[in-house]
């Protein structure tokens, strides 16, 4: 066991603990979730120590001995080694003061240990006065979950790339499936099943092009800005250059904030790319829903498609698979729609110079942008790819259908051709048969107007005919 | 009484009525919220059916004499001369069809009166056949509601416009004006009174920005698509000049959906747009809550700032002012957020070639579009223009400050500067006194140092002073 | 037109005007909604001040010549002959001071006038000093919530009730229906359709026991605590003696607080409340989705229900009717589903003496009841008492299914049975044969075991045999 | 590695794996949040099995030696030794199945091995034919949620308890601070900061009674429906003895649902018990918010109050100390308060006789309950005990604040202490001087109105005084 002591006193650690005493109080003040504070948070203000350090180094700010260990602790850090030791719990008080100071201890102590030194002798390299030279958690954490929302992103927008072309090679393939469309769940007009998932290829492509956006909203970061946004403390040539430096280490097109002062304390960026991973939400659910309506059976629901099988799907009744892919997709799209919440509530409770709640909201918005990213990939993989179209059973559905009479609106009026839908309706006539009956078409006429494949693009069924009609008059 | 007669049967309705069997099953069908539909999607409604008879009487769909009444009906009605005629509830079945068919019943029994015939003999009008021509209400509806949207957030963006533009008023007001920066509510480093309205400036800039690009999101329409977005029943020519001429009535730059079917379904551009004034009032939050905690008191409590009295406090405790004005700020910021709810909830509900739920999205986009602008005027006319700095009071709490320990932290490090807090803290010294007893920095260094004002600009307090001692090392 | 003076100056105000000063200058601040006070509130708030005035003068401490006048103008305005005159938008800062004002405003100006004086002749009867005599709207308002709250819940119970008897109405009707059960869409085990109707008749049930227990919960009122629940400037025999007088007038079994201060400050109640209002929205939605699946057709669905047409459904599909009751009913439900959400950001606001969002609060809550009260009323009238079964589509759809070889695990294990359900999905073979075709029962032992009816009942299928069996082995 | 086989074919499992086929491939598709299911869950799960086990062994449905291994591998299960075992994620489809057939895998396969045979030969014990004899996941796994939720209230309500009266403790101790009251963060009248605590106290009591009912709620279970409630396959005498067995098992007050195929299918208790969950986040995130502002400072704030230090506050700015702790309660309040929507989400997309989204809201229910236990004692512990009032800070706020002008409202009516108020703002006089300036009172009088003690009790101040005076006139 070792000792180390701050403002409130002193404190036993573990001998083999990297972190220090600022994390163990943290652990023991915020037992709350189980859930460990998301490992790319952690991970992007590993990188945000390192770009700090080089700046520093870069102004005379610190030794060279000094930086290039902590670089390689840094390094090792980054790498996943010492995943073990960030034990801190996802939700805390202090808008992660203990988050980055669990990092800076983690650092110093295995800086120490490389110079050969002991674990918790700050003299040698020291957690504040060093690893956190010219920051403040205050600009280093807002930093952080930019970098690490960022880093999400990128898989998560090429799965979306990816789930849209898929959507698009259903499309193709299911081109010519005549169907039935429904609209407020009751036979609607005709249409294709590829026009379906031309629907939702084309929604996905919408938040294909929002994801992009999205990362246009993170860019913008407060490094320098220190306590309150202002800079104190940070040395105005490390103010220019660290930017710079962090976009070097992680690759990302990062920029200085116009205004630190409201980048440190204003968290409605991330309502905003919230609200654009709820709308990719709100449609995956929309393709989940439609695709368990469209499976709906084997025998007793409309059946037009098959999903493919993943799994047995009761422990009672033997045979039975379903829809489990879409049914996780839903949930997963609930979850995203609350964590929505949890980011708004957090978002809008800053007060004056700082918004505390900035951890919950770290740890929601990581959390919508992971379990998308997965969730997307396994629609993908797991049901879209495999879906076939049952093609009789969409023309069984069709053929005879109530909203084939819409394509006799323009030839009869709506009052004429409601008259003959009372008939069907009531009388339970077949509709082809009721019309002719009426003795307006020719057999050959009606075959012209009543083309299902006709009705499902645009224009009057059979313009040409209609056309001749209307002169006739 | 007239009799009216439909699919279900005949109806009284009464003589002086311009809505006719449909609106009237409705009403009573739908006797929910007590509110009536918004009158801005009515009158985008209406403007639609305008561009409608106009592109159908240029393909020769509709006589001239159609066309004349019914656009004079349309153009009496835009006017808000008839607005008492639109008595269907807000909330309602049916994905929107009744008030599609409460417009087309008005303007066609309007129509009917000029032509001097009797209100219900739809043979020389009809609501379907003339004033619906070549549309459904799964292409109208949808249409009106980005409608109404685009011209509810002219005047929100020239609100919100304005807002910015006094909060930078009072940021060069008070630019002089030092003061205690807090984080958590805790003392913490110097700040000016005009920094933290530039931070408010800055974050309503980037709402203006936001609904900038709002605009972008709604401007394309499936007017053309009819019932399931395919186009069944509008003739080629129409469906290609429609929403040209829509763009001609309305103003607004709007485009063809590239996919309709999608369009017809598919609400998530709403969700976009929800989730970006939900930004905007997550941002009003957050400036309507700074100013009441700057402004409380008047003597117990922070009142750095004094808000304008609007209106007596309190029917007990006379001579009481409260904030009321930031407070209606916060109710509408938690009635955006909840509007957002109600919208994605809506939103995630589509289900195959249509999404029944947008009569309720619709109802809550435009009254977030509304009351946004309104009270963003009030906020800025009513609060923000009439606000005073308490300079002395600004001052009398910076002096003695604990953050100002913080420009120390350079000088002698994390853990030195800590004592010295603890001194400040434990003994109740005063933090200057409790320095130069340490005899580290003779008066006239410190008086370098603790210059709040430079604290509130980046870098090191006294940088030249501290690369000269540190030279000296 | 006359002045009016208060702390901030003078205001012209119509003569015609019951309200006063207070009034305008709030209606002036909060131009948001464009939306009125809840009638309801004005109401409990005027019954409050009927109390306060009878109580002020059993302990000598008002006149009765005002206590006379004060009390005839509350009966006529609570009468609703002076509605006109709350022109306040229901969105205000203030924690309700100005909804209190203006009624005191009306009623001191209804007064004056009855005793022949001119209107704003404050001298004659204060708004003040005599109708708020004794109170705050610190203590009027919250007490007010409830009352209307309660008011409002008499009639919401007696709907649900109704609700719940006309689905045990349909529970009996359909007893004998015999049909398809489905789980995640999917073909499941026999169920009858009386049986999911008892389902929805005991869900509703649950809501009404509910509702009761709210009633329980809303009862404490703080009436009598004036300005923080410490009952400053209200007599101690006042506060002793108003809930009682309040509890005459209303009619409702209200008692006083335990803890005033408490009740001033804290709207967790509303919380719950509300809770349990949205768990009552969730079942109207499960019911109504439910319904809308099960009538989905007429041929290309599930159509094993029809819902009573109440109007025509498309405005372009001649013929079409929609469910636009429940699909009316889901979006009520989602509305109190988001209102929940504004009534819980305005609850968990309050800060130290008082929670000032409590007019949005108030306004959701009275919104959610009224909208509840509506809809389960036109639900059940224009919905769930015209459902017809279709009998032989419930048939139809459960001959052959899949599920029926659920009652063959006990006989065979979930092993053998899952064997013969891969026949029938992949071979296409008919249930009964795939059985028979096995040489493991006789004909005559599989109708005992395959008889629907039987297995919409506890137990094992044709249990006896099960036994001899089982001796068998 | 071993080989296992379903309908979908065959697959291989690591020979050290105690869940089977269903687990694996259940794991491959839902690799969605990395967390697993709530191991609360699994517990109950595994006691449902003993229960069914012994129901089924006492009517003669298992022999004595499968009854006997299987007990014991569920008593090893339940004590957490084979824990890693439950490798499934919290988010899946399939309505839970998946978790129910892992349990039965791992219980199934540690018997096997009990008895000395090979995991995997499910010939010797089955998961499905004997671990889930007479059971379906859609009895199992509400009846599951439902016990893990009970299990969890106990040490809540314990810490709710315990909370409580911990306010009460300060309460008494505080009783006699006299302080400004606060209403919208402005003066208002004095209170006691004892009575600040005792209004703390009475929320939490209230959500220690609510606590209470919900346990009422939850105690109703459908073990015995199996798939959709009737009761298919389950033989009648075990349905009747089942939930007694569990009764002795759990310890819980388990009672039969009275419409078990409601049971199955609706979930609007677990929305009724997360609104009381609710409530209780919005009290403490109402506590948590006080003790911010009271404790906000140390010299730029109101300061009444000290929390006490649980960590070093800021990696900058030596000696900060923030209200951590609080901190991290409002984001608990805010966290719970999400889940709820998600709650919301998944209870209200039941469809017909099954709620497939369930998983969702098991595992956001276990959350809120876990989360709420953690921190209401880390509340109590960390914060509420070590509350410090600063006596002088109290008294120094009070003294001449305007609030005590109130106390003067019976003596000189409103209008004229207005005018009195309108003095001590605009002049900055005293408040004393002010009054005994006008000559209206001696200064013996004033004395005896103006006692804050007194002000902090119901009446009005100096009520003998009043009297006299009233009297005289």
């Amino acid at each position: 066991m070792r000792q180390e002591e701050d403002l409130l006193g002193a404190i036993e650690l573990d001998d083999t603990a990297y972190y220090g005493i600022n994390t163990l109080r943290a652990v023991k003040n915020f037992n709350l979730t189980g859930r460990r504070v998301n490992i790319e948070l952690i991970k992007a203000i590993v990188q945000i120590k390192q770009a700090a350090i080089i700046t520093n180094y870069g102004i005379d700010n610190i030794s060279e001995d000094k930086k290039e260990v902590i670089l390689k602790a840094c390094q090792e850090i980054f790498t996943g080694k010492f995943d073990g030791e960030f034990i801190l719990d996802a939700l805390q008080g202090g808008a992660g003061t203990s988050t980055n100071m669990m990092v800076n201890e983690v650092i110093a102590n295995r800086a120490i240990e490389l110079l050969g030194g002991q674990k918790g002798d700050y003299s040698i390299i020291h957690p504040n006065e060093d690893v956190n030279a010219s920051q403040s958690t205050n600009d280093v954490y807002p930093t952080a979950v930019r970098i690490a929302a960022l880093k999400l992103l990128i898989p998560l927008s090429e799965e979306v790339a990816k789930l849209q072309e898929e959507l698009q090679v259903k499309e193709r393939e299911f081109a010519n499936y005549l169907k039935l469309g429904r609209t407020q769940l009751q036979d609607a007009v005709p249409i294709t099943l590829g026009q379906e998932f031309s629907a939702y290829a084309e929604t996905i492509s919408r938040d294909r092009w929002r994801l992009f956006k999205v990362a246009e909203r993170l860019k913008q970061v407060n490094l320098g800005g220190t306590a309150v946004g202002t800079g104190l403390n940070a040395p105005r040539k490390y103010i220019f250059k660290v930017v710079k430096e962090l976009r070097n280490i992680t690759g990302l097109n990062l920029a200085h904030a116009e205004n630190m002062i409201d980048n440190t304390q204003n968290l409605d960026v991330f309502v905003e790319v919230s609200g654009l991973l709820k709308a990719l939400a709100v449609n995956l659910n929309k393709i989940a829903n439609d695709l368990r309506l469209l499976s709906s059976g084997p025998r007793g629901g409309i059946a037009e498609i098959k999903l493919p099988k993943v799994q047995v799907g009761s422990s009672i009744m033997p045979g039975k698979v379903n829809p489990v892919i879409p049914e996780a997709i839903n949930q997963l799209a609930f979850l995203v729609i609350s964590n929505d919440q949890a980011i708004t509530l957090a978002a809008q409770s800053g007060q004056l110079e700082l918004n505390v709640m900035i951890p919950l909201l770290a740890d929601k918005l990581l959390e919508s942008l992971t379990v998308l990213k997965r969730g997307v990939k396994i629609f993908r993989e797991r049901c879209i790819e495999g879906i076939e179209a049952n093609k009789e059973r969409c023309e069984e559905l069709l053929e005879d259908s109530l909203g084939l009479l819409t394509a006799l609106n323009p030839y009869l009026g709506y009052k004429l051709t409601t008259e003959i839908a009372k008939d069907v309706l009531n009388k339970g006539k077949k509709v082809r048969e009721s019309i002719l009956d009426r003795g307006i078409f020719s057999e050959e006429e009606l075959n012209q107007i009543l083309r299902p494949s006709q009705m499902t693009h645009p224009g009057i069924a059979a313009e040409k005919l209609y056309n001749t009609l209307k002169a006739r008059k």
